[in-house]
């Protein structure tokens, strides 16, 4: 059995991609893991298509230089803007969330009445709606954006009644009947899950990119024979500002403890 | 009479800072102004103090370059950290948010009893406290982070419930008789006078900084003999990233429909 025992490297502009990061360790247990968050340039929402793709490329450079095999881009804005580029550029696979999350949402789809929440950088590239019709040419795909959700999880309001107001505004447009499958276009969504499933109605099956971007890595690894041989996975967390607030927050996204932030100052 | 027919050079860290320029506007109607909102970068409040300080630098840098006889740091961030080494490199007047708000709630206050209200960044530098307490020695100041506010001015929630329960939580230290002056400490805020007026109710007076630090702006030029002397005031709008996305919000914070955004980066 051939194989790697040097890290995954996972980024995101900030600490939402520590949902990936959770899914990883609970689907490839053996897997070291160096996670980056951009959160000095944080939120990439709202940011033009070259910045984002200069950003992506610094942060690939510098993972590339911590040896990883593998780069997942747990960031959907970064994935709809970077992923040819970071592609064409590395020579490791570089995995995003979005072909994964519309693959499973083209799957579990009865009719392909499909739909997508994701920030305004993410349903502006439209890239959800080009990956689920290239894979189901009949599929409806209706899209929303709704960026007070990172707000409001990263403050920590997630089972609340302020969130549960914003919800039933954004989610309007997916009710009766327009839908059966919705895709968390962003990695902070299954930390809103409840909330998004009460809201939308048990009907609606909920596609959690964080889960399928994990098991899409799985996949590559095995294909390309690069999954660990050993057992002793080891996890590195670094951040571009404040590791303080990284650490009191990152937790939230881990479902785990947190022990230990580095920061790391990226072309500024 | 002197004069200068030179803009005045505002600038923040976003789109906030427009909120300024609505009241240069209206008290200064003679006034051609340059705006450079920092789109690219936004946040400031996150970020380090010798990053804010870069930033501030390379902007100043930008608009003298535009021949700016004045320059209003219309960011209460920027003003906590890189206030004191603009005014030391710059020979136009530098003016802050940050004065003119504790000067107006010392004024308003009947007994010392004042709240203030900012992002995460300028709470924790602790600038108004200071400010406040240097003009009146005893006075007492409480303090707290509103970071929702922020995202939910610039998606437009201004009264809206969400934020009435958002404001409530967030407003519950100062209730109770505890303050009899607010200090709206950052430039989003005044949007949302209404919804914190209902909430922290009508024995507390609210200061507006943005229409303070327009009054002091007014005040400086006077004493300098730099007011305009003719009657064509032009605008000027630079952003650092997105201009479509400032052209949309933008007009929401300046109260007045906007023709057009430059694009200008900076120091990336």
């Amino acid at each position: 059995m051939t194989g790697s025992n040097a890290p995954i490297g996972v980024f995101d502009s900030g600490l939402g991609g520590l949902t990936v990061v959770r899914e990883l360790i609970r689907q490839l247990p053996n897997e070291s893991i160096v996670y980056f968050g951009d959160t000095a340039r944080v939120p990439y929402g709202p940011k033009g298509e070259e910045t984002i793709i200069r950003y992506s490329q610094d942060i690939a450079t510098f993972l590339r230089k911590q040896g990883v095999k593998a780069i997942v881009v747990a960031c959907n804005t970064a994935t709809a803007h970077a992923l040819p580029t970071l592609r064409a550029e590395q020579d490791v696979p570089v995995i995003g969330v979005i072909e994964p999350g519309a693959r499973a949402a083209v799957a579990a789809s009865r009719d392909g009445r499909i739909g997508v929440i994701g920030t305004r950088g993410t349903i502006r590239s439209r890239a959800y709606d080009k990956a689920i019709t290239a894979l189901e040419p009949g599929a409806t795909v209706t899209a929303a954006a709704c960026p007070l959700f990172v707000p409001l999880v990263e403050e920590g309001w997630l089972d609340s009644e302020p969130t549960r107001i914003v919800a039933r505004g954004y989610l309007e447009p997916f009710t009766h009947g327009k839908i059966d499958t919705l895709v968390l276009g962003c990695t902070h969504y299954p930390l809103l899950k409840t909330v998004i499933g009460e809201t939308i109605g048990r009907d609606v099956r909920l596609i959690d990119s964080a889960q399928e971007t994990a098991a899409e890595t799985g996949r590559v690894l095995r294909e390309q024979g690069l999954q660990a041989t050993g057992s002793d996975a080891r996890y590195r967390f670094v951040a571009s500002d404040d590791p303080e607030q990284f650490l009191a927050v990152g937790q939230r996204f881990l479902g785990a403890p947190l022990e230990r932030v580095e920061l790391v100052t990226l072309g500024v």
